[in-house]
């Protein structure tokens, strides 16, 4: 159980706020790289930050407040020209460090230079990164995924309308959500009790943030928790990371990214791609959260909890020590950085930072049998090209095991 | 005219308020029961507490806290097995009580036991009830018509965004709204003045609630408004219920039983079944508020009102002497509570619980003639199976009449 | 750069602020006269105000408060008869004075009268127009456009979630906002920079508001500001005015009236009339601003600066001179008024209102090729029948040019 203040402290993360400082120290996801295609900018609302994001040129971008200087216009209809981004009303131009380079209205620019808030944007693995932070910034992790090839990846955005950190401390539960549903749900049909024996998790600290595993037994990682607010599960055929992205204190970005391996030498793995999509979390007609998707579910349980869970009225048990941990850890964090220290999991040398790779866990779901149709199971609304690359990339490995076509 | 403390005192039903406490200390209907067949379980907002409604078995319920003790998952979601709710999360399990039976990732249980805040639930004439007041509870009303054959009810459900009292007030009017703006328009559509004497009404307070008559004729009672908000009318062919249960000081849930016997001997008489639906209370397109059926007009005039009535700028004039002594026996009970006495209507004998009967009003609608099909003239968005029914019920007689099917 | 105070100053316009003084010193139009044919009464907000308005008979009209004194039912729902304004409720009734008439339910009238504020409402040039001010009421200014025959008279409304004077501000730039985003877009698309040469505009105070045109060249004048809200554009064969009326702090009605000339002679000539409609001003699926039309590409920019926009982060320049001299002259009559002044721009003798010219401009949009088939380019979700006229209109000229139909 948290006191009202340290529930805040976790909480909060606009500017100014331990934890809006602490995050603020690293990369963080805010759009998939295909988003900018059609049109080259972007509204981007990131640690209760309204911005926009724009693309200048071949992988590169430009981050600034979203407000011109000028009177208050909304630079997401600006145009971007000449690595550039030019206001729609009066032409004001802004480069990717804010300045204001250009007034075609004026007969001379002003003596003193108007400069918008800028920050930093980049590209890697399909999506866009966004650094918000004191200079210099760190590098974005080269995960080990990331460079694969000869599959599908997938980035599937989800806004949430409630606070991180309820999404983060799932990442720290012991048993997966998705499992215990599921051997509930089977209770239920069955009419029997839960099959569920205590369960004894551990969770190991790590560079990159925690694992989680069974605690006495030498099996497989259950999942990875990346510190601070991300996830990764899978192995080198499947694998997935989620990132938890606050926009705002009641609001989440949760940007999924899938790579699903095709079998090597079938043509799926040489048509392999990159599909993004945003997810719907409720139902269009009832606005019930959806739960038809393994990801789904667990959004509905958020969503549900309230904007801002209240950690006040908890009752935490033994089965709680991750959340503990990662509590702590917080606020650990929060104390070392506001003491002058360099937080965790940051990494500065290149050299370092080259395909990390992160524990493998067993597959989360049983392969459906080969006569089904493979359909994607994690979130909602996947395009129809998405999911004909989908079932694609799985049917590959069969007919690949069927020695034809 | 009410002083702004007074409409507070009236108005505002959470828990610990004044009103709040009378109110708990009276049964309400929540749903209909059918409602949980489906799915058994449904979120219930009452009287300011967000609550789950679960069924544990043949007309057996629980009603308890909505959010889970150990770290507030919507309990909605939950799943119902042994007579308990299961948390959908980590598998917490709670009783009727609100007592947590069991956490199956768990070792042992924890010496403190963990306890939600639980009411009681009860299930009459296709409603499920609820009370949230202090032990014991009185019965729920046994009124004649719940026990009534051979014709079909109707339980009909409307959210409606305002106050309860409201819509409550309505019911001590001495002129039905229905009839005088049927005047009133017929009157539009002459374009003469209305014609409507000055009326005379007279308001006599009995064992459940309050008589509204004219006031110096013998003629029938025009309804009876039912101690503390609800409302009866009709007779033994047809008749409806209204009780306007405060989800919160902003939201009130209008649910509407309606009886209509069918011909004795009729098919429709041994087809007599319950339906039950939501009715909507505005048009999907535009917004505004229904006035398709006769009480979708009176929802019209109350949501328009404001979501709280301001009393502070009223003008009450001799017609309002009913709605005057309806809110001075609210003020009396309120205070009479705080004195620790025994507010007015509650039952505790299931010896004088039987079948109670309410005064007989005079249709309020005059019978469609027999050539027309009949249709439901009370609310919107009836289904069509629920139509079906009604038109049978309501033809069965003119076929007895004709002696021929 | 405003301060906070003078901020809230020029956008607060509530009863008894001195922004809302002063534009409670003018006529502002309200609604198309047609929006009363089908049902004569209609919620107003106006100012900050509830009101309703009612069609008492041929081009008559009432105005007042929207809540019955009784006990606060919606009199926009209330039957008009007798050039009175009935509540549905107890049958009260209010002439448009706003005093009460009859209580039809009353065995006599209270000994003092009860009153609901009112206010004045006329109707001229398709439009109901409200005056919510002192008395003497100025007169309604007689456009010449507005008894302009032979031709097409469209009046559009569009409820806009952002302030006046964000709205109006925009009559003041010098550069017109749809040229500059042109010739942005074109340059864009051609990737050079915009060919956009400093550009020196003049404002010129005049009887009515203020004349926008280039500094030093004898062109035709751009645009006319029209004090305090308003805007005119274009010529004897095509023009149009804008209104942005504040409904509250928030809320604007932008309500737009335009005339489109048929060629002399011709059939379009004879079949004039006037059209009206509200137009949308975000696609229905996204909720994006629309841009698909020139005034929606301003309601766009409008829109996405803020509810308020905050005028204490802008760095005006040169080009701003115009914005600034409005700002001055609203500061100027705010305070002219508090010291009994009599503001700018007020009518008061019938033999001076007549057919009042307002300087023409030149065409802002070249013709289409007579081969294309002519669209209104002003505002989406034109109706068909108006989209039938307009076209019928636009093509007579065609025709008349042709020497044949």
């Amino acid at each position: 159980m948290l006191s009202a203040e340290q529930n805040e402290a976790l909480t909060r993360i606009g500017p100014g706020t331990p934890m809006g400082d602490l995050l603020r120290r690293y990369w963080h996801p805010v759009a998939a790289t295909g988003e900018l295609d059609d049109r080259p900018t972007r509204p981007v609302r990131l640690l209760g930050e309204d911005l926009v994001l724009f693309k200048t040129g071949e992988a590169a971008y430009g981050l600034i407040e979203r407000f011109c200087a000028h009177r208050g216009t909304d630079l997401a209809y600006g145009i971007v020209a000449d690595a550039a981004l030019r206001c729609p009303r009066h032409g004001w131009l802004y480069g990717d460090t804010g300045l204001c380079l250009d007034m075609p209205l004026e007969e001379e620019m002003p003596a003193e230079p108007i400069k918008l808030r800028a920050h930093q944007a980049r590209e890697k693995a399909g999506m866009v990164w966004a650094y918000l932070g004191p200079q210099p910034a760190p590098l974005i992790p080269d995960w080990e995924p990331f460079s694969r090839q000869g599959g599908l990846v997938q980035v599937v955005l989800s806004v949430l309308h409630c606070n991180w950190l309820q999404c983060q401390e799932n990442t720290m539960d012991g048993i997966d959500m998705e499992q215990l549903m599921d051997a509930l749900q089977s209770a239920r049909r069955d009419g029997a009790p839960p099959p569920l024996p205590p369960l004894d998790f551990a969770f190991d600290e790590f560079e990159h943030g925690f694992v989680v595993r069974p605690g006495e037994s030498g099996a497989a990682v259950t999942k990875t928790s990346l510190w601070p607010n991300g996830l990764f599960s899978g192995d080198d055929r499947s694998c997935r990371f989620e990132w938890r992205v606050p926009m705002d204190d009641e609001t989440t970005l949760n940007l999924a990214w899938f790579f699903e391996r095709a079998a090597p030498g079938s043509d799926a793995a040489l048509q392999s791609g990159v599909h993004f999509w945003y997810a719907p979390t409720r139902e269009e007609e009832t606005g019930e959260a959806l739960q038809t998707h393994q990801l789904n579910k667990k959004f509905a349980i958020w969503l549900n909890q309230a904007p801002i869970l209240d950690r006040t009225k908890e009752h935490l048990t033994e089965g709680d020590a991750g959340v503990v941990m990662l509590r702590n850890k917080l606020f650990n964090q929060i104390s070392l950085i506001q003491d002058g220290g360099e937080p965790k999991a940051l990494i500065y040398d290149p050299a370092r930072n080259q395909k990390l790779r992160l524990p493998e866990t067993a597959p989360l779901f049983a392969a459906k049998p080969a006569e089904q149709e493979p359909a994607f199971p994690y979130l909602a609304g996947q395009p129809d090209d998405a999911a004909e690359a989908y079932r694609r990339v799985v049917e590959s490995w069969n007919r690949d095991e069927a020695g034809s076509p």
